[in-house]
C-alpha cells in the first residue's frame, strides 16, 4: 500500500556512520529499506548525499515516533534531512509564455500519473495557451509582463505562489526573473533551456547551431540561479542533426528534445531524486 | 591510497536490518561509506543486494578482523557477503577464434588501465590471433576442437583454466561449451551474443537482421548457462542502420557494438557491479 | 513560395538512365533540383527508389505539362512514379482504444504543424478518448467491436473511410484488422508495436521483457500486413531500463518510445520518404 | 568487380540541370547509378553538392572518355567534379603524441579493412608509441618539437609528408599546427577535439565539464583551420556521465568517444562523404 511506503533524503558533509545512524533507526522503528543510493563526493572531507526508500507498515502512526527518532539521531552530526510518503506530490507553479510544447507534456504526463506533481497554476505572460491549459482543468493566471512592469509582475507572480507551491517550473518562460524574485520565491526553480550547456549560451541557440554547423543539438534542465544559465545541471539530452536540418528542423527537433528533458527533471526533482552540491547536482535516477 | 579502499558485496532473502547491520560493523570498524546501492526485488519477500563502497584506514592490518566482524553479523541473516579491495583484479582467461576486436580491445583495456582485470591466459581454437596476443605480453594457448575432440579439449582448457582465474570471457568464441565444462569450470562465463537478444537468437543474426529490415542492430553480453542464448543479460546496446547498409556494413557496425557491450559487462563484472538474481542481473553501474 | 516546390517518387526495377531521364524533364520543364535520394538494392538486377524534392516556378500552371512529360518518359522504362506539392498534406485516420499516448502526440504535431497530415477523424473502439479528441477539433466516430461483431465493425469502419484518407494509423488499437479490410482499405495502414520487433513480437512485451532482464526496451512502426508483427519496419528505437523498473516504469518508458517512433513514421510517411521493398523499407529521412 | 565501381563527386554554385548534366553523361558512357545523395543549400541562389555511386562495366578502359564528357558537360556550368574507384584508398599520414586510443583503433579498423585508407607514416613527437604501430608494419617518425624549434620540426614534417599523403589526421596530436603549415601541406587536416564543440573549446575539458556538472560529455572532429577549435565540424557525438565520474572516468568515457567520432570521420572523409561548406560541411553518410 502507498501509505506504507517512504524516502528518506539526507545529506551534509561526510563523516563516519551516516548511513549507519539512518539505517539503525529505520530498522528500530519497522522499516525495511528497499532501495538505496549514496554518494560521497570524497573519502575524505567531502559532502553525503543519500536517497533510501523503505517499507513501514502503519507508517502514518508511527511517523512522527520515526521523525523524531530521525532529528534525535542525525541533529547532533548535523546533517539535513526530509521524509516524504512515497505517494506525495509537490505542488507546482508553470510558467510559460507562448510555446506550448514543455507546457503541454507536463501537464499530460501528470494527467497520466507519470510524475509525482500536482500542477496548481499556469502563469503566463500571454494568454495564447489559455485554453490548452483549461482542457486539463488547470487554473490560468494572466500576469503580462513589459520592462517597465517587470516589478510589479513579479510581485503579483509572487503574491498568486506564496505558500501555493514546493516547486516552479520555467516551461520556454521568455522572461528572466530577477534575484529578488528568486530569494523571495523560496521554493525551488527549474529552468529548461534550449541548447546544450555551455554551448550556445544565451539567446538564439538554434540558429547559432546552424551556423556552425554542429552534429548534434541540445538541451539542459538546471535549476535557476542568478547567473543566468549557469545553475546547478539536473539533466541533458542531444538529438542528431545535418546539413539538411532548416532552421525550423532544428526547432523542432530541440522541441522534442526540451519537453522531454525537462519532464525527467521535474520528475526527478518530485521524487527527490536531485540533491544540489554547490553549483552540480548528485541525480540518483 | 589503494589499500585503503575496499567494497562489500551482500545478497540474500531480503529482511529488515541488513543495510543497518552492515554499516554499523563498518562503523564500528572504522570505515566510511563513500558509496553505496541497494535493491531489494519487493516490499516483501524479495531478494536483497547492496553493493558498498568504503574508506578504511590501515584496511591490511583491520580486515581479519573487519571479516569475522562481518562474518558475526551476516551469518545469522543467512546473507552471502564478499569484501574486495579497490585495486585488486580479476584473473581473466580469454577464448576467442578468429575475430580480434572484442579479444583486442579488451587486451586493449586492460593495457591502458581501464580494467580491474588481469588477461593470464587467451586461448582459442585457431592460431591466426597469436601474435596479436603476444605484443600484449599474454600468454596465447592454442587448444583445437573438432566435433569429435570436443570432449578432449574442453578437458584440455580446464587444466589450463584450474585455479587460475576468476572469469572466463567468451569474445566471439564459436564452440559451444558444454554443461559438463559450464560445471566443471568453477568460475563465471561472460558470452558476447552478436545480436539484440531475445531477437535473432541462434546463428547469423546480422544476416537475418537485413532480411527483416531491422532499422537498429545490437549486442547483448551476458553470463553463460546451458541454455544458449538464455543466461542472464548484463549490458546490451544498439545502434541504426538504414536500408543502405551491406551484410558487411552491418557486420562491421555489429563488431563495435560487440566490443563496447562486452568491455562495459567486463568492466562491471570486475568491480563487483553485477549481481545474478535468477535469470537476471542486477547491475549497479 | 511553398506552391513552388514539390517532390517526385520513382521506383521500379533498376536499369540504367532512370536518374537521368527524370533530371532531363525536370530541367526542361524549368526545375532545379534541391535534395534528391538514389537507392538501388544491387548493381544489376536490383530495385530503383528516388525521391527528389525541385523549385519550379509556376508550378501550378505547369504541372499538367510535366505531368506529361514525366508519364511519356517513364512508362516506356516500367518506373512507378508520383508527384507531390510540398505544401500538400495526407488525410489520415486515426485508430486507437484506450490508451491516449500516440493519439494525442499525433494530433498535438499536427496541430503545431510539425505533421504534412490532416487528420480527418479517429475511430474508436471505446469512448474514453473522445473528449480528448473533441478539444482538436477532429471528428470522433466510436465504433465498438466484439468478437461477434467484428466483421459489421469493420464494415463500418471502411463505410467512413472510403474515399475520406490517403493513410490509416492504428495509435495503440488493440483490435486485429482482418485481411479482408486490409485489402478493401485500399491505403497503406500504420501500426506501432511496443516492443522492439522481432523481440517479443505477440502480447505483453513489456511483461516479457521484465522476466528476461533485457537493458533495452523498444518500439517498431511498420506497415500492417496479414502476418501480424511481419510488416515491413519504418522506423524501431529503444530506451535504455535497469533492474530498478517496475512494470509501469516499462510501460511509461515504452510508452514514451512509442509515441516518438509513430510519430517519426508518419511525419516520413506523409512526406513520402517511405518505399515498400518487398518486406522492407527505403526510408529516405 | 570492384573495378566496375566508381563514385563522382560535384559541387558549386547552384544552378538548374547539374543533377540531369552529370547523370546524363553517366548514362552515355554506359554507367549505371546505384546511389545519389544531393544538397542544395537554398532552392535560388545555393550552393551544390552531390555524390553519386555508379556501376560501369570495364571502367578502366572507359574513365578517359568518362573523364574528358565530364570535362566538357561540367566545366562551362563551373562545377568542381572529381572521380574515384570505388577501391580507392586515401594516403593518410596520422600524427600522434602520447595518448594511443585514437591512433591504434585507426590502425586497427585500417587492418580489418574497414576505413579506405592506406596508413603510410605515424608522425609523432614522443617515441612511446614507436612499438606499438611497428607492430602494424606502418612506418614511425619521431620529429620531437619544442617552442625554439617548431619551425624546423614543422618543416621536418612537411618534408616526410610532401607528395606522400592525401590526408592529415591529428589523433590526439597535442602541437598546434601553424598556418604556415596548414598552407604548406596541401591537403586536408582532420583534428579530434576532445569536447563537444563549441563547449569547453580550449584545453582541459575534462576537467571543466567535471566542474560544470554536465551530464553528457563529448567530442568533435573536424577540418582544421588557422582558427583553433573552429573549423568545419564533420562528426560529433556524446555520451552520458554521473555525478559519480571521476576526472579519470570521464577522460575513459572521452577517449571512447574521441575514437570512434574521428574513425567515423576519417572514414567518411576516405570515401568522399564529406563537402565543405564554408565553416560547415554536408556529409552524406
Amino acid at each position: 500500500m502507498p501509505g506504507e511506503h517512504a524516502r528518506i533524503m539526507v545529506s551534509g558533509a561526510d563523516r563516519s556512520g551516516i548511513v549507519a545512524a539512518v539505517s539503525r533507526v529505520l530498522n528500530e522503528q519497522g522499516g525495511n529499506i528497499t532501495a538505496l543510493d549514496q554518494h560521497s563526493t570524497d573519502a575524505e572531507g567531502g559532502r553525503f548525499f543519500q536517497r533510501a526508500e523503505f517499507h513501514l507498515p502503519e507508517l502514518s502512526e508511527r511517523r512522527a515516533a520515526l521523525e523524531a527518532a530521525l532529528e534525535h539521531t542525525l541533529r547532533p552530526l548535523n546533517m539535513t534531512w526530509r521524509l516524504a510518503e512515497a505517494g506525495s506530490r509537490a505542488r507546482v507553479a508553470i510558467l510559460a509564455s507562448r510555446a506550448d510544447h514543455c507546457l503541454m507534456d507536463l501537464l499530460w504526463r501528470e494527467q497520466r500519473g507519470e510524475l509525482a506533481t500536482e500542477t496548481t497554476m499556469v502563469i503566463s505572460n500571454h494568454t495564447d495557451l489559455a485554453a490548452q491549459v483549461g482542457n486539463f482543468g488547470v487554473p490560468f493566471h494572466h500576469v503580462p509582463v513589459t520592462r517597465e512592469t517587470k516589478a510589479e509582475a513579479e510581485a503579483a507572480q509572487l503574491e498568486l505562489l506564496r505558500g501555493q507551491v514546493d516547486l516552479v517550473v520555467l516551461a520556454r518562460y521568455m522572461q528572466i526573473l530577477s534575484g529578488n524574485f528568486l530569494q523571495a520565491v523560496g521554493v525551488p526553480v527549474i529552468n529548461i533551456h534550449h541548447s546544450f550547456l555551455p554551448a550556445f549560451m544565451g539567446a538564439g541557440p538554434y540558429q547559432r547551431a546552424k551556423e556552425r554547423g554542429v552534429k548534434l543539438i541540445g538541451a539542459t534542465a538546471h535549476y535557476v540561479t542568478e547567473d543566468l544559465d549557469e545553475g546547478p545541471i539536473i539533466e541533458q539530452d542531444v538529438e542528431r542533426v545535418t546539413h539538411a536540418y532548416s532552421a525550423t528542423d532544428l526547432a523542432r527537433t530541440g522541441a522534442d528534445i526540451e519537453r522531454r528533458v525537462l519532464a525527467r527533471a521535474v520528475a526527478w526533482h518530485a521524487e527527490d531524486r536531485v540533491f544540489v552540491d554547490g553549483n552540480r547536482t548528485v541525480v540518483f535516477a
